[in-house]
């Protein structure tokens, strides 16, 4: 008989309680089961909180660290008992695409029809999560995590990886100037990947003074809190009239868009991972432009033994971004704060 | 008293006539003079032909190669009598966007007003044009060209330059599978360029048995003849179901590039040079290819040394493009039958 856990359920738009729900267990010898020590609540859950996307009677969540509890007879690199973080992108580390860097495109994973954490065996906002390509996608750390090291751990599970790929993605490194639009997890995980990366100047732009606090901590050299025109002129004046090395879209809108564009230097790079949403660009514009751009799922699992060793050795703190932390039964509470603002970034402890 | 030069003008859309006009002189002390040997008809130059773009008595060109007859006083690096080709991207060779391997972007030439040629002292469809900031712009050959050599250093100043920076951009290099859509001349200057570049594999999409042929002399080692969907699957077929590392856009309209946005492998790499008329794509679909994307004038002058290199010793004929050779005076007929698609790409021997 299986046995019965709490989950998150959407039901829909704005309605979200915390339901019994039938443990998962292993479907393919590549499986594990891990009991979540904690995830969270993901900017781009609120796309279908809001509205903006359908939902109905969903699992929710995909930001994970815990502990495995089972894993499938093929699986060789964590066992039970081994405290893990993996990604949203479920990945074999073996295929073509893997190795090519892009373990978010992980063709084994797609293939199987388990490219996305939360696909067929429900979301992580939850007690227990079966996590497929266990051996590919999870990373064990060197030791179950302190209090204070935990929250950093599931900021590595995605938005510090998310920022990090669209800071090395920009290009930033030594020498280069990397701006970040966009101030929310993934704005400020971008700021500690360009300062890992080496980037020699990095800018945020930020209106906020608790955010600005943090981007300062996590690494940016200036602040710009204009937006738009304002801010693009802003962005030229600091970079002798030319622009940036490298600008990370991190929000995903029309106008954060325009902003970026605008604060790149001809030759350089737009990354872009917040997912953009009824934003066109015309591709003569581009042309004029002559800036290389790219987007997409971020390819978290290839930073993540880095950033594990960085957070091990406290290095760094990513685990700054939760403002608000709450227990798994109060996820309504935490995704009401987060849609009214009054919370960056939610952590939910199982 | 200034003297009298033939010159080609463009009065209206399809209306193309040689007038006599003023002859350029230097304007800047960074400026050469130089005597045409030979320019040519840009597929560019069709979209005002055609009234897609304005036109109102235009001078005309932008590609050359030819001898020097006078220099500005600040001029070091070429002299009269010295034979040249050029980039229709005026660089001064050493500003930050130069260097950066943007030359196309030139800063000073930007600030100066002379950012391409023929802005500011008429086009190279003439008998002399002025050249600005010679130094960075222009490169002295080795030896005079022979008759067999001109045409290919004429290619060099635009088409082949172009595709071999679309070839750069889309990540040629050996191991890699690069795919060319468009077997214009630019399309199959991306193919002596891919091939240059190292890379493994080099697939033409063209239909058109001529240039296929050409395709193939230049470096192609496969043809697909498919276009849209079909050509898309018989590209993923060559590249287990991957698609392509790197893609070249020669064409510019809607159906081009959704050819070759459905031909880049995920974590590939796509680039267009086609100038793009009336293209616009979501970026959310961007998201979910994701795909690099990178566009803009070529820096042609970066390739310019070792392209001259291998012509002279024998190594590309990128010249093979021109399919129809006329003296300067017939241009209104070299026009008519670029338009007409009874030539590829028409030189003008001056």
């Amino acid at each position: 008989m299986r046995r019965i856990m709490r989950a998150v359920v959407m039901h829909e738009p704005g309605n979200v309680t915390v339901e019994e729900m039938l443990m998962p267990i292993i479907l393919e010898p590549t499986d594990a089961i891990i009991k979540l020590a904690a995830t969270c609540i993901c900017g781009s859950d609120l796309w279908s909180y809001r509205g903006s996307e359908p939902v109905h009677e969903q699992r929710m969540g995909h930001e994970y660290v815990g502990t495995v509890v089972e894993v499938g007879e093929a699986v060789t690199t964590v066992e039970p008992g081994d405290f893990v973080v993996g990604s949203f992108c479920i990945s074999c580390g073996e295929c073509a695409t893997c190795r090519s860097g892009y373990p978010s495109r992980c063709t084994t994973a797609a293939t199987q029809g388990d490219a996305f954490v939360g696909m067929r065996a429900g979301g992580t906002q939850a007690e227990y999560a079966r996590i497929a390509l266990a051996d590919g996608t999870l990373v064990k750390t060197p030791a179950p995590p302190t209090p204070e090291q935990l929250p950093s751990l599931l900021a590595a599970s995605d938005v510090l990886g998310t920022g990090w790929f669209a800071a090395d993605e920009a290009g930033a490194a030594p020498g280069k100037t990397v701006v970040v639009v966009g101030d929310g997890a993934v704005g400020l995980g971008a700021i500690i990947g360009a300062k890992q990366l080496g980037a020699s100047r990095i800018i945020a732009m930020s209106r906020h003074a608790d955010r600005q606090a943090l981007a300062r901590q996590f690494g940016a050299t200036d602040i710009v809190e204009e937006r738009g025109e304002e801010g693009i002129a802003r962005i030229k004046e600091l970079t002798d009239g030319l622009g940036a090395d490298g600008v990370v879209e991190a929000v995903g809108n029309e106008a954060s868009f325009d902003q970026a564009l605008g604060c790149v230097r001809p030759g350089g790079h737009l990354s872009f991972v917040g997912v953009p949403h009824g934003v066109s660009l015309d591709m003569g514009r581009m042309f004029g432009a002559e800036v290389h751009m790219f987007g997409g799922p971020a390819a978290v699992r290839k930073y993540l033994p880095t950033m594990i060793d960085l957070i091990y050795r406290g290095e760094i703190n990513p685990g700054a971004v939760f403002d608000l932390v709450l227990p798994l039964e109060q996820a309504a509470e935490g995704y009401a704060a987060m849609d009214e603002r009054r919370a960056t970034k939610v952590m939910l402890t199982v």
